[in-house]
């Protein structure tokens, strides 16, 4: 870091340091953006929302389990002790990689000398007639709030209709952690918390279902975990069907391939992601998912100076296989492109980002979780879940958020209870209001 | 209650149990639903929402200090352990006093033999044109958590256009509790944690203004107190201005009745409140204020089997003054008229309701309250903010609920920070998915 710190001093006219803006304060962006923030480069740190999002933990907002702040962490007070980074709330409209600037919300333009790519991936119906219009996808915390007030009205609805434990049918189509682990938090709402709410539905009755294309659940991980997994869930009475893709959906149906209907009230799709849009707006042919090819150093193809990390970019392990869509290559490629980007000024060549694989991990409940980490070493029942409960909180940032999801963490384990769980919308007319200035 | 032990032992068959409906799940419904859960009826507790709302920290939400999730509890986990209480989440649409039942969402009846209304109050605009489209109320969870996103979207606004910090003032009309502690909670949020988000914007420098038509700020406090609260106003740079009243409100601006205008971004509304217009579904004359006229033992005037407890009720002191809309009077009140239920189920008669003024509290900010308590005892002060903080927590509903509030409580403190604070707006088509059902 020596060279990175001679670089401060012989720019300290601010003026003329160079400009890098990191579009995205997920995983990647942010280790980019801190990777960046003492090299002598001025950073802008462009989000469309202003907090950083703890995706691994969205579908425990959904079924109850968190508050919604504690899985979120302001991104100006993330960044606030480093001087050199300044964060622009607000969406990419454009991107010009010749001109060099990226445009914000249509009206806004920030040049650059070096760009991050770092925006992440969407949830994609990937074509399939009524995905869109009738499923709960689970990539936002608004996607999360929004499944939890679903959730919990449907529940009283049926209650004050008189209606019986069959008229709150789940269906979660995709197999992967996601659906996994929203499985089992909808069965542990349903069964723990909610049927000691209303005694008279037997919610431990509610048919839950997860449909997977491929012929088991957590392809990623061992064949020997997704056994165990599929065991675990079947005790906890979900059902489980993999090797068949879905034709369709309608409004209370998810339509599979071979022709059966699973009908449902709360329909959930965790299915796939796809590159953010953001991609597109570079002009450029995109590789599989619409992610970003790279050179080995991550800078994008015929673009040295413009870097893609994480879910958007198509990078690839040394087997040619792309990297998974997860937490830790956006991790680390943030912080192998800000090196790159110090490297850069200081006249060097690129390296290559080299993927250390640290495990893979997925809870299906309760003392239950299954765990893969290197060297073959695999874990599951409580062992897993004990890995995973102390990992996320390692990862979570910041330790108000630490200490409110420990406490929530073990309000929850030691009562079989959640929290409080209020249906609430907040009124459009708060965008109204605001839209009158 | 040996009393009340041998009614529930007489009834075990539950057919022929009277039935008690409780109207809102507030401070005096919960305590009613609580005292008559074990006097051998059958009680149906009706709320529009599935939660009880912590009121008095509610501007700590508004302000990003507490989650939404810390200062509510779910109302079907407070009755749990008590079967005789049910729950029924929906609107009262009307009431029929002769034929003894209420009407829930305007299709489903509920027949009482007692019934016990606790509704509560509501924002209200005393008339005063632009009030309801131009400020922000706080009464419910919902008004804290638009007032939250309409505050930080405005500073992030004004910072993305390059606007200063005069582009930012506050207006907040009411000099009561609410009034005053939402001054001091902005302030603290604008110069502790903003001002650290925003070094360019001058937050500290943001104009707050209290308007107040009685000549003091927190007119019900002794003058003593009330000149404490101003000093402490004055020197965190909020300025008072009593002894006006409002003519009218603008888009961005608040119309005195001495012609001035005090313009501002954010205008809050803390000016008073009538009753929930349940009242007006009684078909009867009400009082001051819409609130339901009642005897000494809280039955409404002329029926003798329905009551009314708390900000809806115009209950009188021995010096006929209507008491004060704060929590104290509907959870003594709940108490009472549970005890007035179970003595008309024994053939006793009324017993009158003694209030019991346990005192009043404000705080202005860190370290900064004014609390008076019986027997002349004043504290103000770091004195008066620790019977605050203390007398909060004691009040707040649920373990779960107090541990997330000191630990946040304790972060604010000792970081001058505040919480995630997430810019969300729940999309309204959440509402609209669950209507396709």
């Amino acid at each position: 870091m020596q060279r990175a710190s001679d670089s401060r001093t012989a720019t300290t006219d601010s003026g003329s340091r160079p400009r890098v803006v990191v579009i995205g304060a997920g995983f990647g962006g942010l280790r980019a953006a801190r990777g960046l923030s003492d090299v002598g480069v001025d950073v802008t740190l462009v989000d469309s929302n202003n907090f950083h999002t703890f995706q691994p933990l969205l579908y425990q907002v959904a079924t109850a389990g968190l508050d919604s702040d504690d899985v979120c962490f302001p991104v100006r007070a993330i960044v606030r002790r480093r001087p050199a980074v300044t964060v622009r709330l607000g969406t990419v409209t454009a991107i010009d990689l010749q001109q060099r600037h990226v445009t914000i919300d249509h009206d806004h333009l920030l040049t650059y000398d070096y760009l991050v790519i770092a925006a992440g991936s969407v949830s994609t119906s990937f074509g399939i007639p009524g995905v869109d219009e009738h499923t709960f996808p689970l990539k936002t915390l608004n996607d999360a709030l929004a499944l939890r007030t679903h959730l919990l009205s449907l529940v009283e609805e049926v209650h004050a209709s008189g209606g019986v434990e069959h008229d709150l049918g789940i269906v979660i189509v995709g197999g992967g952690p996601t659906g996994v682990e929203m499985a089992g938090g909808m069965r542990e709402l349903l069964d723990k918390v909610l049927a000691k709410d209303f005694p008279h539905l037997h919610l431990d009755r509610v048919p839950i279902t997860i449909v997977e294309a491929a012929n088991r659940v957590l392809g990623a991980f061992k064949p020997k975990l997704s056994q165990r997994a599929e065991r675990a869930l079947a005790r906890r009475n979900i059902r489980v069907e993999v090797g068949v893709g879905v034709a369709s959906v309608e409004p209370h149906a998810v339509v599979l391939k071979d022709g059966r209907r699973l009908t449902g009230q709360t329909l959930v799709w965790a299915a796939g992601v796809t590159a953010n849009p953001v991609a597109k707006m570079l002009g450029i042919e995109l590789g599989r998912g619409g992610r970003i090819p790279v050179e080995a150093d991550l800078s994008v193809l015929g673009y040295a100076n413009v870097f893609a990390i994480g879910d958007i970019a198509n990078a690839l392990d040394p087997n040619g296989t792309s990297l998974p869509q997860v937490a830790q290559p956006a991790i680390q490629g943030g912080v192998h492109v800000a090196k790159q980007i110090a490297g850069r000024l200081a006249g060097q060549p690129g390296t290559p980002f080299a993927y250390h694989d640290k495990g893979s991990m997925a809870t299906i409940g309760r003392n239950q979780a299954v765990a893969e980490f290197p060297r073959g070493l695999l874990l599951s029942g409580a062992l897993g879940w004990g890995a995973w409960l102390g990992l996320h909180i390692v990862y979570l940032m910041g330790f108000r958020n630490r200490a409110n999801v420990l406490v929530n963490w073990a309000w929850n384990y030691l009562t079989y209870d959640r929290g409080s769980r209020p249906i609430i919308s907040i009124p459009t007319n708060v965008l109204k209001r605001s839209e009158t200035r």
